[in-house]
């Protein structure tokens, strides 16, 4: 079987790494790419690294460029996918790196993103409780924020398995390249390297009402969530700190048994060996997911620290997972667990 | 009125800031210089960047090569100030930027670091409740740990207000001259560089007793403190991420209150603008705290992120600033708030 | 004696570390401060490291602004100098940190940037032959470029001493705020960080003929310049390595001789120990110079390696120098050779 | 046909690296792995990023333990592989990852490294002249230094199309990598990041007699070649400038057909489209080499700039290709040209 898959938003960081992953794909064979403002130029002038692309143009971001493809890659602002996919129709597969289609509630959208909400599609984190069920035979897929992805799969197992209280606080440190190509001063190397720096406190960043539905939906109930992300000088990675206080009663062991009954049989998720802890260049580029967990005996809390590459298992890498998923390949085609370290 | 100075452990990163530091500094002649293993050797072998001592060289770290000066600064792995400072008599002022005199509790001391505590000095931190009065005139000084300087501050209003409940959440960004020198694996500049990691999860990082030791004070009361430091790919700069929950009926008006009434008259501490967020690099080499509050009003949780320079602020920089206070100097002579940036 | 001084271009990098520098200059009260499309707002909104600074507002760069000072400082796009000098008129002292002004040869200045030359003003770099004594007393000068201010200290003694050939190859590594706060792909963060790229390559940079111009003087004849800049992930800094053939008969002692002839007298310049290599760290934030020669037997050739901070000797330290020369203030005020490190 | 591979210095970077490639290769089975002070260890300690080994138990460097496997990978400390090879016999592709048998001259070796020669293998860089005839059905591959493999890749077409003069220039940033785990103090992230130096300036880094050897052969002629490694915060990567007098007559025509000539054919190599450059970022992870050439009409010079990954093509991407034209297996096998960025 060849996938034909086609890539709107070719320019940017996220389209980038989708087709990155897609060129070592062996089902999959790569069709048109498209852009905004870039439509007509190289790839190689925006993806020097995509060396096997480097003479593909790039097409104007519509539907009928994107149209006779199997799958249709989404890395666009967001706002606009929900047009482009009903005019590709119901049989091909779309799937939407933007945050469109994520959030189920409409008040919830119209408060963090504005406008009218354009529907929810299946989420794409299939290591979720029922997650991967959901992605089966879908055609629309909605690829997760990657602060969700992580925080997600770092306190689910914990609410699932009632051992924590609804209250839990995340503070998530990113690398920048989440923030996309956008030119804002914040973003210069100048200003980035040497510097750390928080951003979207006080449960303002719009990826809080996406971790707190995932984490209400693990623990039947609704969850308390603060949230902050912080910058740090590095392009990629994302380490998340999540913590929660323990119910009376739960014990470490509880814990590590919830957690290896969620993730022994996930193919990218890996709790490691007591006493290691996650680093964010040990997954670099790879799909995997590493995290640890402990329990502070002085205060009685929870902690989990996770960590993934945010443009791979945070973007990219999720996208070809639930293709994978949704055409019925190996869920691990065209995806590693392995690093590019030091 | 000219103060004489010695510094014990000037190859390393604390000492060699503390002459960074004291170069600048209106009142102050540099004396001795010595170290441990790179006594015999020039400064400028470990210090390139303090050119105008560069020619000098260092002694062995023993009371007698220290005797005969106004001030002594220990920069010492923990256990070896105790021994120095009681041989240089009391009439000199000895600061140790080490750990042997922070605690209170020969308890904790013993739980946390091993062995015999070596009694408690006055605490360096002036801007903590009663912390100045107790520094006047005071012959000894234990120069806070970083992380208990950058979380004490952020938090000690809101405690001390009755504002919020007694249990934080912590989670520290650090860059790496935190560690010092010491030749570990990780803090290879190829592991370090491009990666996030947590370590000392989950209450096991030796700073937790220390920081529950201010913020129980501040309060007056016992507080539980969930502390978790990251290392980033920088090489100065602590941003801290401090929360609790707000007690029911306090606003963020409250707490705005009781941080201006904290911190308005304090030199080094700056409460931002509405809107704008700390970063590492504004406070780099300078002494300033840079610090923002928030409430998240959907989990009705204080936020405070403020950020320092550790080996400024976070280390030396507090002690030229205890040295100022003992000494009757003016508090701010030879420190800056002015950072460099980018 | 205090100087009244002006910024203009005070929200980007260059106007920045101006003020950052005069903040701490015993004879400055800093007056108004101007931009282009910042004006209207607080400094700390562009320069959050400024604190003392922070709630100044910015006014519009026009000579009525400007006027009323002891000296102007300008930070502004090429081309903007001359109009706002003439209007400031002769009495003001003027130093343009722009290239506007650095090159004698309006065909130059046609071939490199464009357009109408206007005018050469006394160069700011003492350190070259008689370039102090061209300073003394002058109303206007126009501050070097980064590249040519350590191409051309690191070269100098050599050509003006007849030792090397009239060719020579420099390799200028340097970190990102030299190409200012705008708004380019290639300068964000996730780019430059894990990444190095030559740009301006075989000639092509604009800071060639003005390397040129410098060292022909020296070696009172023309001298061919390959210039190659090569960008790195760090904020500040430029490492330069500058070789050329040395001339028959010539020697490394004849160089050592030559260099300390030049240097040994000049407080920013250090030629180090034999054995030991310049590094940016140690630079960072001083107005020193600091460089190290070889010859290489196999190849019979000098080779010269030199570290400067781009921003301040590389670029605003050099301002306040020359504005120190100019007035007959003493050379070193406000400026240091201490470096921030690590 | 299945490859069974074994990698001996498994807990380092260069030994990481073959692994990485190796866990990717269609045709390998990774079989033993040792090490020296870290045998008996988990390889997870040392590799977190590559999952699949992570509870491999690595054995002792001996013969005895390496015994058994179709290739064997040496990524050793210098001097330890000459009697290892020996013992392992004919039959055992031996490909070094180190210095020991590189160079041709005993001279030179005695010189550079100190001690008895052990004797010349053939090298491992194909897409030199001849290179890739000397490596079909060896048993021995001496894989070169990084930076010989990246400045001989840059000159030989010119040099052996008799377009340049004899004496090259070459200054090579490289990230830190290349210097291995080592526990130095100037390797330290909070030495290096934020700073660049020099190293191994004026003929003295070990690197120099193999670029020599490589551009003299290619140049059928001795060749004088002014090499400086720049160290640079970033862990891995090098760009190189290299650059020559043209000798009279020749045009950057010329330089191109030359360059086409020797590299259109290869699948690592690419010279980029005229007016890009290349960045160390785009080739990260990658076995590709990226190059673009100039002449500088100025001062009459061809200009090369050039960038690899240092662990990949210039250590262990380099090991895997000589392994497989060695075995005949598809030359790309295990292999990218695919980047990994930003």
């Amino acid at each position: 079987m060849t996938v034909r898959a086609a890539v709107a938003g070719a320019s940017g960081y996220a389209g980038g790494e989708v087709l990155r992953l897609l060129l070592g794909h062996p089902d999959v064979r790569i069709g048109t790419l498209t852009a905004g403002q870039s439509a007509g130029m190289r790839l190689g002038q925006y993806q020097p690294h995509l060396l096997p692309l480097a003479d593909r143009v790039l097409g104007d971001t519509t539907a009928d460029e994107l149209a006779g493809h199997d799958v249709v890659f989404l890395a666009l602002p967001h706002g606009k996918s929900a047009k482009i996919a009903a005019e590709l129709g119901e049989d091909t597969l779309v799937i939407d790196c933007g945050a469109d289609h994520r959030l189920e509630s409409a008040h919830a959208w119209l408060k963090w993103y504005g406008g009218d909400h354009a529907g929810t599609w299946p989420y794409g984190l299939p290591e979720l409780p029922g997650g991967r069920d959901a992605l089966k035979g879908t055609k629309r897929v909605a690829v997760p924020g990657c602060y969700p992805t992580v925080s997600s799969l770092a306190l689910a197992p914990a609410l699932a398995n009632d051992l924590v209280e609804h209250e839990v606080v995340v503070v998530a440190v990113s690398g920048t390249s989440g923030a996309g190509k956008s030119l804002k001063p914040h973003l210069l190397g100048s200003e980035v390297m040497g510097s750390l720096s928080a951003y979207g406190v006080a449960g303002s960043h719009r990826h809080t009402p996406e971790i707190t539905q995932n984490l209400s939906k693990a623990a039947s109930s609704q969850v308390k969530v603060s949230f902050t992300p912080v910058l740090a000088p590095l392009p990629r990675g994302i380490l998340a700190t999540c913590s929660a206080a323990l119910k009376p009663g739960r014990t470490l062991e509880d814990v590590l048994a919830a957690y290896a009954k969620a993730y022994d049989a996930e193919p990218f998720i890996h709790v490691l060996p007591s006493g290691t802890w996650p680093t964010t260049a040990a997954v670099l580029a790879s799909n995997a997911v590493q995290l640890q967990v402990a329990v502070d005996p002085d205060v009685n809390r929870l902690v989990v620290v996770a960590a993934i590459d945010n443009l791979t298992k945070g973007t990219a890498g999720a996208a070809v997972q639930c293709m994978n998923v949704a055409l019925g390949l190996p869920e691990t085609a065209g995806l590693t667990t392995v690093g590019v370290a030091p």
